[in-house]
């Protein structure tokens, strides 16, 4: 939600790169989310959620469903590259954390489109062909062998930041004049 | 390394709690620290903790034996509500992190209670006693029964805070002032 104003504050520029969690923690060994297969910390995790909304002026409901398929992120591979990236993703974040919906639907992504003035039938006709289906493939796996095992993962100067709670020092890092 | 500062700074008592992690993963389902079982995220998180130590201008040595044994913890429960508690725990991390030596024989620990003036001999037996052994096995069952899953872990007016990352959210909830 936030790392676009971050970054742009900053004059960084952002290379989106889109992959898919369930796939990658699959390869781990995990057969779902870590915050799903140990309670305790999934407890935790949810309260403090809300706590880190309120502190960053967020909304935020928990779904009902978690994690939610979300193979429509192949609009975002298609966008990644786009000036429109950094917006949709936050209104797929929203639509999902904010106000709980699906977010694997056509429809809906659609209607995300749609709202920022996009093609929305074209993109995602091409988001459903088998081309953006391979490269979300290979991207998932590019992460995996860059040693992702969670999200957001951020690289900067070829170092791996994980988390909102690393965000800062990967845009500081990203940031440093170089000597 | 820093809480103790930071609370006084803040006018903010610490209430602190010695437990093991050690039997509180193995009741979790996990037979090692998820930092050794997750062979990807543990990667990570050594290679961040130089990052983090520079941050906070901590000294910082990756240990070649990583869980180590930390039983003698028994006299951190000791002392919790003495003056040199926080001292103490500062001088058995650095033994660990800072340089790499062995925190379970009594003489290491015996040399820290020296140089904080404190009767070693007389400590180090009562940490060996049946007694101090069960207050750290009941204490350990309480940060279980708490929903604890790992360290450091802090409570501020009862809500739970996780990690480094969630400390200054800790210190701040129990800063405000009550409405």
């Amino acid at each position: 939600m936030r790392i676009e104003e971050e970054a742009q504050r900053r004059g960084l520029r952002i290379a989106w790169k889109p992959f898919l969690l369930g796939p990658l923690f699959r390869s781990l060994g995990m057969e779902n989310s870590p915050f799903v297969l140990q309670k305790e910390k999934g407890a935790y995790v949810w309260h403090d959620m809300v706590r880190q909304c309120r502190k960053y002026g967020l909304q935020w409901v928990q779904p009902n469903l978690f994690p939610r398929l979300g193979v429509l992120l192949r609009v975002a591979l298609l966008g990644a590259e786009k000036p429109w990236i950094g917006a949709f993703c936050r209104q797929v974040m929203l639509l999902n954390f904010a106000f709980d919906k699906d977010i694997n639907q056509p429809d809906s992504i659609g209607r995300i489109l749609d709202e920022l003035g996009l093609p929305a039938a074209e993109i995602l006709k091409q988001a459903q062909a088998e081309p953006a289906k391979a490269s979300l493939r290979q991207q998932t796996e590019e992460a995996r062998g860059r040693g992702i095992f969670g999200a957001p993962t951020f690289f900067a100067r070829g170092e791996m930041f994980w988390g909102n709670n690393r965000m800062d020092d990967a845009l500081l890092l990203a940031s440093e004049q170089r000597v």
